[in-house]
């Protein structure tokens, strides 16, 4: 654990809401995330293990204390890791200009423009260094074997298409509005052409609907969870059914749920968040 | 409902948590108030209601985005109102040079002192003019018979006064880390001083410690929750052992929950807010 350093500690059901910092080779900056370790962590037992992925404008902190995921992680005896949602500190030009590219809004993609490509690597900060870490320092505790994703929005994008691209890594995903379709929403297509150029073929790598059609990795089960009532649904920066049409053209099992009148805040993911822990529960534990 | 302004609706847990503004005639500017109506204000029956007063530097939000009790009040049927914790945008001067008076620190008193006299009513806000809003305007769903309130640290002193000096106004009560004696600590000392001056006989009138001792209303069970970590605790602001010792010596019924290793956070508050709400539940629907 030399390499971390604790940032935050609070008791929370029963368990330990944690925040630590990390220098990042991949991102080449300090970065904070959130780890969450349930009571079932002060056993002798390996734990499961998910990863959630934060959306656009948030920190590692929206998540751990909006959701109250909290209760249900320690009901399943799960740890679960929030990292943060791009490279901090490092001043890129333009980086702050608008709040859906640059700071903040990573999109956990690795990019290959300038002058994004030189800390601009979530993809491999996420599912790389990060992934390793938390098996690395939390060795004792983790179950290398039980380790699922999540994530909300951007971070929905962020879930889906580091299991899609990483057969095996992720043995269950989940997802709250994600960005199902990037490169036919406005999104991501300001994101996918800011980090990795204007050639269109690249962007099909970082595309959830894309890769589906190509997966050939263990059997999967997508859960979907959308409002109905969510402004950047109705907008079609979303575009949940383009991935469940892709799903069901080469037959990757998909949930889609539809939740009438629910918007896109942290009250839709409070509402539902214990159906999605059952899922990975199930999953992750059978 | 002419008076009220909608400023936000979310859909959460089947109810939806709104916000409403409105201008206040005790604090003389237009105040926020939170309000959760359960998926049960749907039907033909009228619901308890909770009020929930929030501690320091706290607006209307902090509750509602953080302490997970929307489950619970789903769950039970009951609507929650939770409004701001002082008077806002009215200048008064020095109301902003410190975090434990003035702005987002109104004691929920009813300050004599001048300049503060004029706006600085939370008391009469609370238990008159917001009490009675609240029946007026959502006087549809509203049981008047069943009205329970509960409060964090500042707010907890809220709770438990505003119990205390209205007899059966309010059925239930409980408190996250309340400020049990405040005339015997730091803040409550420079909260009613400034408030009401240095006449020590006026402060007793809003100290819980003092007022149980002369308490002559319905019997009541007062419900204490405290992080046994939590360094307000530790460093003698919150006192739960003087009000303790106090119920005690006048037989009045009280529950003082010692937790191990919680803080002060809303991760205490979301941890064991469900327990709160079985505890109202049972008294408010027997």
């Amino acid at each position: 654990m030399e390499k971390l350093q604790l940032v935050s500690s609070n008791k929370s059901f029963g368990g330990y809401q944690k925040v630590y910092s990390h220098e990042s080779s991949e991102l080449k900056c300090k970065m904070n995330f959130s780890i969450y370790l349930p009571p079932q962590a002060e056993g002798d037992v390996k734990l499961p293990v998910i990863f959630y992925l934060s959306g656009l404008t948030c920190t590692e902190q929206n998540f751990i204390t909006k959701s109250g995921f909290q209760r249900y992680a320690a009901e399943h005896g799960i740890i679960v890791v929030g990292p943060d949602t791009s490279p901090r500190g490092v001043k890129v030009p333009g980086d702050d200009e608008s709040w859906d590219f640059g700071v903040s809004a990573g999109f956990y993609v690795d990019a290959t423009k300038d002058p994004w490509s030189t800390n601009y690597r979530m993809g491999s900060y996420v599912n790389s260094e990060l992934y390793e870490l938390i098996q690395t320092a939390f060795s004792n505790v983790v179950d290398p074997d039980k380790i699922g994703i999540m994530g909300h929005s951007m971070g929905g994008h962020g879930a889906l298409v580091s299991t899609l691209r990483n057969p095996g890594l992720y043995k269950s995903v989940s997802a709250f509005a994600p960005i199902c379709n990037p490169i036919q929403g406005p999104w991501g297509q300001k994101a996918l052409s800011g980090y990795l150029g204007e050639d269109k073929s690249k962007w099909a790598d970082w595309d959830a609907t894309e890769l589906v059609k190509k997966y050939n990795g263990p059997p999967l089960t997508l859960l979907l969870d959308q409002g109905a009532g969510d402004k950047f649904y109705i907008e079609k920066q979303l575009l949940p059914e383009n991935l469940v049409e892709a799903c069901r053209s080469v037959g990757v099992p998909v949930i889609l749920n539809l939740r009438e009148d629910y918007d896109h805040s942290y009250y839709h993911i409070s509402t539902f968040i214990g159906e999605h822990f059952d899922f990975h529960a199930k999953i992750l534990k059978s």
